[in-house]
């Protein structure tokens, strides 16, 4: 394993061609979780435990966890809350621990659990999380939840963002073609990053269902310093 | 299913989130797998079997098959020749049926079997399957066969210049952020497709193999006009 060597995921149901134990994971939903998860503990949330299907999301809620749960943009109607970021304020989420389930971000974070670290990324955290993995002079492979194991724009976009400033500030190389097409696309978003993301399929999604109130916020640069890592299955903060 | 709906899949490995029966498939694998089907067809070849396993190449070629096998760009021991397009000449396929398996090509034919129709794109018959399938007024999935489940940069921007031609001149539509991100990177790199290729994994591949001498012509447009497509397991000519 070359330290400091970089790798993109596309979708969760290509992690295993990209799997390595060695490497520290950054998982990127920006359109909602990861961005959700940020902004969480930004607000003072102690613990997030992320949890996979439905049926386990009702049973973390009958143990008397907060519980923020949606599937498909909606909200699970034995949920606290849903998906939006805006629904962690501190009002609800400081010193409390959130079980936290959605269609796409919270699997790939399980299924990312035996790598050497699994931290969340987004652009409310850019900054302080290119830092740490700069320091960290390991293996970076970054896992785009996607919707539905399906390639995301939104994403991929993020995950280019990242890719430049590790490349070019961090000493990090690569010989994935995944970073190659991020960092193209990345080129393309960056001029006008809002107005490239209006043709993202999830940003319809989000549209259609009256939920896109976020979108500018979750493409905000730096909002926070946090950096979410999971520990024995639990997300917490370094 | 709307007609005339594109979608793009990057890998095998997200192939069952795209998959529907409706659809026509293309499958696409540049360097080199769909590029040589193409030009051993117009070459004068009558059927290419896909085989998938290694052993099952082993008992085609038992058979008396005409045996073409390749993994990681290396022939098998026991196959008449490998993967290179230039191995499909007129001397050699002529009135013949091949067995055919590669590392990432043949799987994916395979995988599609159960699709409305499977056909083979590439540069080489690009113009006259664009005319066909802007004929047969169904939905389009075009897979990239990618490198053992990982996203392939040389697929993609393939991909991206089908998904240019059926959009803009057969009334196709799209809502895939996979279709929107291969449209942007072929954008990119048709002013210089030769010299954009050379950032692709697979291009550093070949060329650590000495099998680089067929880029330039599997990056040649409409070099053949066969329409290769998948009946009953085998691949034959439309």
């Amino acid at each position: 394993m070359a330290k400091k060597s970089l790798e993109i995921c596309f979708s969760p149901a290509v992690f295993e061609a990209h799997a390595d134990k060695e490497a520290i994971v950054v998982v990127i939903d920006v359109l909602r979780a990861t961005s959700s998860i940020c902004t969480a503990f930004a607000n003072g949330a102690v613990e997030i435990i992320p949890v996979g299907s439905v049926e386990d999301a009702r049973e973390m809620k009958s143990k008397g966890y907060l519980l923020a749960a949606e599937r498909d943009g909606f909200v699970l109607g034995f949920a606290d809350f849903g998906n939006s970021p805006f629904n962690f304020s501190p009002e609800k989420v400081r010193g409390k621990t959130v079980a936290y389930s959605t269609t796409n971000g919270t699997g790939i974070i399980k299924m990312a659990a035996e790598s050497h670290d699994v931290v969340i990324g987004s652009y409310l955290n850019f900054s302080s999380l290119c830092n740490w993995l700069i320091k960290q002079d390991r293996k970076v492979l970054i896992v785009c939840a996607g919707w539905k194991d399906r390639f995301s724009l939104e994403d991929t976009i993020c995950a280019g963002a990242f890719a430049e400033r590790l490349i070019n500030d961090g000493g990090f190389s690569t010989i994935c073609d995944a970073v190659k097409a991020s960092l193209d696309l990345w080129g393309l978003a960056r001029k006008d990053l809002r107005g490239y993301i209006e043709k993202a399929a999830q940003r319809s999604r989000l549209r259609d269902k009256g939920l896109d109130d976020c979108i500018d916020y979750c493409h905000t640069f730096d909002v926070t310093a946090v950096i979410p890592v999971l520990r024995n299955g639990i997300l917490t903060i370094l």
